[in-house]
């Protein structure tokens, strides 16, 4: 039957096993060259790209084919001189499964890139150059290191709500949703829930997408993105600081193992102050450290930590620390911050305490709340921001270009 | 350092390695006996349960420390002749680190379940309960198989955005997100978005929360669940279903190798027509097959197909068939729908056609269809609802039995 035959077609990968043998490919029209009485066609497919040789009427007949056409070629397998490939396909037959436009919004086999915004309207067409399509192989595979990292570990992944009926923590650039007719809105975070999880579970993590309604349009913000959050039971600041520079480094790892171009960590990622920097760069105590600030401390740093930060530039559940500071975290690269973490408060009247020092009505966290006094371990976890972390693993500097379908203020 | 030395505690699953030593443990007081001047905590943490002997001045302490109580024990550990674990802690000091309240909403060492309402209000504490936090063990154990699976086949895990500015399949029961003063949606499944993929990664997956605002009150529905996600370029429906029938095969063969108890699936899974089943229930061709009739035709059948679905019963973008079929397939438990999917269309003008005769309106649909035009490649591909087929692997009856925060119409 040609349909069996069509769909038992082979990609790339095949070639070598297939020397001087008859097969059967399929891919895309990734470039054509026709010279003389030859047409090449270079194939492109997800593991890469190869020429085949059309002869004659054959030849013809590909010349005419658009490229970025889906087709099913059959022939012979032999070593190639070309720069292409080590090995192509000797056409005896082509088929085209779907021809593609002749005028295209954006070409992936060119050299010159197209403006970001014409890639990213373009997306699964800009997917077809090996160099885009590089950087969510390799996201993909991160998220896969870092799920087994965790899981050895102990660690169980769980799920929880993107739907939420309070602000978890407190008010600030959230979603509304409407739920059946009351207001609802989209999770910025599993905080709460994460927390919760522990009395019962002990190590849990999740992997998901998170809402914040950013309007600010940079290179670093997205109103939709993803998060890599961590909790665990019995843990410190410390303990979980160690587990995520691990993780880094397990992914740095990982990805060189797989052939993917990253640089390899040594040694301890080092560990700054928040008053080392505020003094560094000008900072007065308890006001935030600036973008542009620490983009010029951060340079030629790579991964560090900073840690004792004010307890009033703090979430509500962080736990307080002597002189005005708290058990928190922040990872860094450069001047971009990758991750933010710290022990938290397990105490009940502690938690309610800070709640209203934050400006926080306790009634609207009861339901939270309540879970800190069924016995609720020490705890300490972190979130980490995917997006961010596979900008700074694949050297680009706009977190539009490491997420398929960005979502900001301005498109949708 | 106090604090180290708490940090540095074990739990139930170093007792066989630590017999006859000393051993720093945490973990939560399950129960409580006092017997003369004994106390007996039973202490639970994530792994299971042990036994811990305090006497004299200490069993008076151990006795006024409440049931869920978070605990640090240091003591010797030796063989029990307890009923409870083959090892059991001579206590030395017990520390609490967190008491518990007095009263409690529910009892996770009971043998008789409070209401699925009160345990799904206080999930945190019903997870103390092993019997319940085994479901969530399970279900991250079944995520890991599948990912494994997946991977090993050649499947790249992509991530796609849950904020939609169009409705994916047209229409019904869209949850409305306020994006800055746009009028966007949640989305219900990510059909279009790994259809559009597929086009430079080849073959796909993607694991997600997705969104439906259901009104009905079922236990086998919720308005937000989590779904498995594939699509494949080159593949049939029959390939498709192939690679689903291996997963769900896979999943019964890894939770058994890692001690969960389900059945052992033998043989292939029995395929059925639409028209078979419609006639055998009394239904007309055309109409849907209705849920108590599922259930009557589905019992004892274990897992099956349906295939040869009418074409009006299917979205816009399921392959045509003759007759006025299409090339789709339902997998159920029973009568439980599990999974759906098929072969979809990669013609423009067809997937154009099948918009207009759904009712749809092509415009509203061009910054998908425009893909068609790139050469699309023939494709296939399922979705699964996890949380259905967490409830056939658990033999729990209510969707909300393994879903740690359920949301439905009344509850969020």
């Amino acid at each position: 039957m040609k349909r069996e035959g069509q769909f038992a077609a082979k990609q790339s990968d095949s070639l070598p096993s297939l020397l001087n043998s008859y097969g059967e490919f399929h891919g895309w029209v990734h470039d054509k060259r026709v010279l003389g009485g030859l047409t090449f066609l270079i194939i492109g497919d997800p593991k890469g790209l190869y020429q085949v040789v059309a002869r004659g009427d054959l030849a013809k007949d590909a010349a005419k084919i658009n490229r970025q056409s889906y087709v099913l070629i059959k022939g012979t397998v032999r070593e190639s001189k070309s720069n292409v490939s080590k090995y192509e396909v000797e056409a005896q037959e082509i088929s085209v499964l779907n021809q593609a436009d002749d005028l295209l919004p954006l070409d992936p086999a060119s050299k010159t890139k197209s403006e970001l915004t014409t890639r990213i309207f373009n997306r699964p067409l800009d997917l077809r150059d090996p160099s885009e399509r590089e950087i969510f192989q390799m996201r993909a595979k991160t998220l896969s290191i870092i799920r087994g990292y965790l899981s050895n570990r102990g660690f169980i992944e769980v799920d929880t709500p993107k739907i939420i009926a309070t602000a978890s923590e407190g008010g600030a650039e959230l979603f509304k949703v409407d739920y059946f007719g009351r207001e609802a809105y989209l999770a910025q975070s599993p905080q709460l829930f994460k927390e919760e999880l522990v009395l019962g579970l002990g190590k849990v993590f999740e992997i998901a997408h998170y809402f914040r309604a950013e309007k600010s349009n940079t290179v670093k913000h997205l109103s939709e993105f993803m998060s890599v959050d961590v909790e665990q039971a019995m843990a410190t600041k410390e303990s979980v600081m160690k587990l995520l520079e691990g993780l880094i480094k397990a992914i740095h790892g990982g990805l060189m193992r797989s052939g993917f171009n990253v640089s390899k960590l040594q040694g301890q990622f080092p560990v700054y102050t928040y008053s080392e920097i505020a003094s560094a760069i000008g900072v007065k105590f308890g006001e935030d450290l600036g973008s542009d600030e620490l983009n010029e401390f951060g340079k030629g740093k790579g991964y560090y930590f900073i840690v004792d930060w004010p307890l009033s530039l703090k979430p509500f559940y962080t736990m307080p620390k002597e002189g005005g500071l708290s058990e928190s975290f922040d990872l860094m690269y450069e001047g971009l911050e990758l991750a933010s973490g710290g022990q938290r408060i397990h105490q009940y009247d502690l938690l309610v305490k800070r709640l209203k020092e934050s400006g926080l009505n306790p009634e609207s966290f009861a339901e939270h709340t309540k879970v800190y006094r069924w016995g609720m371990p020490p705890h300490a976890g972190w979130g980490l921001g995917l997006d961010r972390l596979m900008m700074v693993l694949s050297g680009r500097n706009n977190i539009r270009e490491v997420v398929l379908y960005p979502r900001d203020a301005k498109h949708i």
